[in-house]
């Protein structure tokens, strides 16, 4: 099975994303390839260097490089300025220079926290992201988002700093929690509502097959996933279009019921399924999908296992308030997904009280 | 006296800085000529903000702006992770959006972590770079470069990113320490020595009307030096071609000796004085100067009040083992700047040890 390769067409600053099986064994090559030889410096959680650090550590030095490794423990709260602060130590410690690249090898967490650490080291070392969570590799991985969260909400500080290439390997997969696959999951199916009827239908119809890690299928399905965020990428690097923000489908409630249930109760996945249900049913409210599109989302997105229901014990008018600080809010105003068929969505101004009202 | 308007081509990024007197006064209808309305925040120093926040927050209201005030001690040790993360606390109490410009009001300290933090807030505000010290008003607020210090060395921690406008004004000179204004003036011999022979004579034969604060005479130094910095920053704006490299003349020697002296004994570009003689003869050993071109660097220099020589007490091995940390450095050698004739100079890949061997 040959690895599939998305390119993200940003002129000089162009890099593929590389999809299948069996590549993480190519990670040292791969940075051959981009030129990079000496030093380099691979950031990893504990979790997941306990399960590919030596793989990833062996492949580097087999490819004759050196690598140094910065392991963090796992959990969205170390994506903060205080581990920040650390990773920053141990770089510079490691003697790092403005040509040696950094692999982010992890889910989200790792991800942006070390995209961020790269921009911002001697004012930006080339990233490489090594993505091992189906969502980081669907989406966080791939657009040069980086970010730590801030006490008053998630993602506040970042920048966009765009990686050298993007290595998806499916094998790793398996040995994902399940419940962190159908999390990511969820990302998948967003990006059928927002841009790809035949993918949505995909995953309905063979379900089955992608739960049981079906190599073929899972490579298909973040390929095709991959090939939407990169076009939108293309299109609209730094959100100034509203294109790259149709990408935010079921985000604005998501992220308002992570941050009021302090980013413990649901996983991001999680969260931006009920988001999805509930932008859904906002959209209907708005006239702008029928209720059959409601219905199939929240049917597929039930069936995968993931929650579609709002907490009952979550206040409205407190959703209302964190959805108005939301980042891209612009004067107290939203650009809200809604959406109009499977495949199809646009973008509403609102408020949060105009969300929170819908919200039924 | 009409200001000077200098572009900084940089495509859909262009941006002027305009130089002159009375500039001060003109912020709040700057901003609102870029289309800004509504909240602003103005980050400035306690000595700066003693001086000048009034007229600037009386400007901005008068143009129908909502000024946040933040305000950080003065000195360079506050450029740090520490004060950055209260920074961002403050600007996110304020209610900043994505849109909400930061104007830095301040020397380099302000302008470079008001930049950062601009930078890295919601992955990027518009920032205005009000320079209010010589040295920021021909070199650290132009070029987009922010940055904070880490432990191991100066401006380690920093990314690019361009402001909208920069405004400065000559008359806050006037407010300035005798010391601080020399340190600038070094900076501008500085742009004299590597691209602008008539600069260099203009300052050798009028030092007395600059030191007095000519303000038609200032205006053309600010302006001339703003142009050369200009046009190398939009010919190489992220340090790829070597160009942009030309401008840390003098800087690979003197960060080693601010460093060495924990920063605290000398201006930065009392540093680059120092550093900018030594440069020179290190040049000389190279065959690549002659000596009458030391001669008339160091008798400039020190004409205008600045040191020329190292410290007797630094350590040689220390020098070069502190500029092999520069964060320009490649695989341990240095770019380094040097002098040919006063106007022309051209970089020379050498390593800490090589220049320190050469220092004489």
């Amino acid at each position: 099975m040959t690895p599939r390769e998305i390119m993200v067409e940003l002129g000089e600053r162009s890099y593929p994303v590389v999809v299948g099986s069996g590549i993480l064994r190519q990670v040292g090559n791969r940075l051959v390839g981009l030129g990079f030889v000496g030093r380099c410096a691979l950031l990893t959680s504990e979790r997941v260097g306990a399960l590919y650090r030596e793989p990833v550590v062996g492949a580097l030095r087999a490819a004759g490089l050196d690598p140094v490794v910065v392991e963090i423990p796992d959990g969205e709260e170390h994506k903060s300025l205080a581990w920040l602060a650390l990773v920053y130590d141990r770089l510079l410690e490691a003697g790092m220079e403005r040509s040696t690249p950094l692999v982010a090898l992890g889910g989200g967490v790792i991800g942006d926290l070390g995209g961020f650490a790269a921009a911002t080291l001697l004012r930006g070392l080339p990233v490489v992201q090594v993505p091992t969570t189906l969502l980081a590799q669907v989406d966080a991985a791939i657009g040069g988002k980086t970010a730590v969260n801030h006490a008053q909400g998630k993602n506040l500080i970042g920048t966009f700093h765009q990686p050298r290439i993007v290595l998806a390997d499916v094998d790793v997969l398996s040995t994902l929690p399940r419940r962190e696959l159908l999390a990511g999951l969820a990302e998948v199916i967003k990006y059928g509502v927002i841009g790809d009827a035949g993918l949505f239908d995909a995953v309905e119809r063979r379900l089955d097959a992608v739960l049981a890690l079906d190599r073929e299928l899972l490579t298909w399905i973040v390929a095709t996933s991959v090939r939407q965020k990169a076009d939108v990428v293309s299109r609209d690097e730094r959100e100034l279009t509203g294109l790259r923000a149709t990408l935010n489908y079921g985000h604005t409630v998501g992220h308002a019921v992570e941050m009021l249930t302090d980013y413990r109760r649901f996983l991001h996945g999680e969260a931006i399924a009920i988001g999805m249900v509930a932008a859904a049913r906002v959209s209907q409210a708005l006239g702008s999908c029928d209720a059959g599109v409601v219905a199939r989302i929240r049917g597929l997105l039930g069936r995968a296992g993931l929650p579609t229901e709002l907490p009952a014990d979550l206040d409205r008018a407190a959703l209302a308030l964190a959805m108005r600080g939301d980042k891209k809010s612009r004067g107290g105003k939203i650009r809200f997904v809604a959406v109009e068929t499977i495949g199809h969505v646009r973008l509403v101004e609102l408020t949060g009280e105009e969300i929170a009202a819908r919200l039924s």
